[in-house]
């Protein structure tokens, strides 16, 4: 066996050398000008990622962090949202909501199947105090990439802002905060970014800062006003050596090109699904033009222990896969291709589980 | 100059190598049992650096982060909620209490005293109904280490938790959570942990635990119920490598031992205070015996230029310390000395100071 696992689940994903290394370098003091800059600098640099204009802020925590920062900021008890489920993330939205004590609306949809726009619009239409709708783009839980833009195009006509997770597809696969009109945009650090965990990223929109400034939130860690407050600082101390993977994970980005590394992510989910069918398995997703780009969820054959394959892969390949979560357990297995995933891996991923099933 | 700049800031601080390479390791699964295993390795451990019994939860965020954690947990709107304040620390408490819509009573001190015992009872005393009673041990701000044994027993006898935040002592100065009767105690891992910022920890007593347990938080990702249900795995994806340098970092406390680690940052206090009265000036904190043993806080003399006196270190010598903040900016300089800083590097400061102040 490797002695280093092959990491190919839904993140966190394998981290290349260069951000290690860069990881390494001593820290700076936080609130000097050498780190400042540094800091600014990405946060600019996200924004071509996130393909915005609007303001993108680096928080130190999940991608939960930031989830819930899009909604403690800009939702109050009794406002109503609208939450868009088909998968553990869009849940855990509405679960977030609740908590706020929000008047919450749950779209839901069969899991493995896109969220439907012409749902969502019905729901709009019947409530126009609606004040957020919140959507995963690339649900984690079962490989399905929801049709943002569509909602986008229909939230956009209303008085509510779209909330969007693309924690695991940001940096891979195509995202387009401002055309798609997307008000709060949240993202994480392990997954396209081929970081290790522990930053979250969000994009606010004027739209989004509007009900923010009217609201009064109780919110003071993730308090998105007391980031906006001095833009060249965190507020609270940041996770410097963090950053400094942060910025060569966006040098690497840079380099390779955002469109083509989208394109790799598209060629990588292919190589996957084609490979999948191929060993005469099923996607879970419903629909193939439906399909996540950075994960690849499979229906387990009724003769498959998944968690036995999980364990052979490990074992003995060293390869590392996830299975399903919540009612999914047993039922399906995920295959991340995500960050600095090449066809090397995937390949290594595709023959190693062709192995597994012929021996069993 | 040297290439890498001594931190002698009050955190973050300087990183050990071992540390450092530490967190270079690839990452493993976080919901593997390799992973899980350590994760919880450590949360126990960290209970002896608390020197307690209660349970220790790591987060993903600054101190900040914790501290909020400790109100948002336990206190509701109208709650009482009596802030100890004498410090731009200890304000923060009150900030984030305010922001939860808590009834706060502010208990001021002049910054540089430290808070008074009896004025503690006297509002306890008056007001039988305090639900949480908020302090710093080490006011990284002013460089007091406030009495909490003393306030600790008082506040034992009454419905009220003592919150406490060590964030800038922990592990590096005397700290005694159960024996001083602290119900909740936050710390972070860029001060005496020596480790780069991002990981909070927190303890919770049983009698906290009654109050978090009767209150209805709206918290999510800082809620302590999401850390309690499954210890064996944090609630959302943990900074992993973060993770590894914490390991690294306790092995380092355990090979030096805690206690002689104490007496080590008591020792590089004594020569700061030593050295710094011998170049003619004072120390901020008005009573010695209340002196923080982890950063030392300095009146600026009249003819001294704080700022300047920044610049030359940092350009002339490549050491870092910290001035003033709020209404103390340009009155004070600190230095830190916490972590693993030795005689060498205070030395190293003093004569350093020393220098700049015969040119000036």
């Amino acid at each position: 066996m490797s002695e280093d696992l092959l990491l190919m689940i839904p993140g966190p994903t394998v981290v290349p050398s260069r951000v290690t290394r860069a990881m390494s370098a001593p820290i700076l003091p936080h609130r000097g000008k050498e780190f400042s800059d540094m800091f600014v600098e990405q946060m600019d640099r996200l924004k071509k990622v996130f393909r915005t204009k609007n303001d993108v802020y680096i928080l130190c925590g999940s991608g939960t962090a930031a989830m819930e920062a899009s909604l403690s900021n800009t939702i109050s008890s009794n406002d109503k949202v609208l939450c868009l489920i088909n998968g553990k993330f869009s849940e855990r939205f509405s679960e977030i909501a609740s908590n706020l004590k929000a008047n919450v609306i749950e779209l839901q949809f069969e899991w493995g199947i896109p969220v439907n726009v012409k749902s969502v619009k019905e729901a709009l239409d019947k409530n126009t105090d609606i004040k957020a709708v919140t959507m995963v783009f690339n649900e984690t839980s079962t490989g399905v990439r929801n049709p943002v833009e569509e909602v986008g195009e229909i939230v956009r006509g209303t008085d509510a802002i779209l909330i969007v997770d693309t924690i695991s597809a940001l940096g891979g696969d195509v995202f387009e905060s401002d055309l798609w009109n997307v008000d709060i945009c949240v993202s994480g650090s392990q997954k396209c970014f081929a970081m290790p965990p522990g930053l979250a990223f969000i994009s606010v929109s004027d739209k989004a800062w509007r009900v923010i400034d009217a609201n009064d939130s109780m919110a003071y860690y993730l308090n998105l006003k007391n980031y906006r407050k001095d833009k060249s600082h965190a507020p609270y101390t940041p996770p410097v050596s963090l950053i400094y993977g942060l910025r060569e994970s966006l040098d690497i980005i840079d380099e390779e090109g955002l469109e083509n590394r989208w394109e790799r992510h598209k060629d990588m989910a292919n190589i996957a699904r084609e490979g999948i069918k191929a060993l005469d398995m099923e996607l879970f997703c419903s629909d193939e033009a439906y399909c996540s780009n950075t994960v690849t969820a499979v229906k387990a054959p009724d003769y498959l222990d998944v968690a036995l394959l999980r364990k052979t892969l490990r074992t003995r390949f060293g390869i590392e896969i996830a299975g399903g979560q919540a009612h999914l357990k047993g039922k399906i297995f995920r295959i991340g291709h995500m960050g600095v995933i090449s066809e090397r891996e995937v390949n290594s991923v595709l023959t190693s589980i062709e192995l597994v099933l012929e021996e069993m």
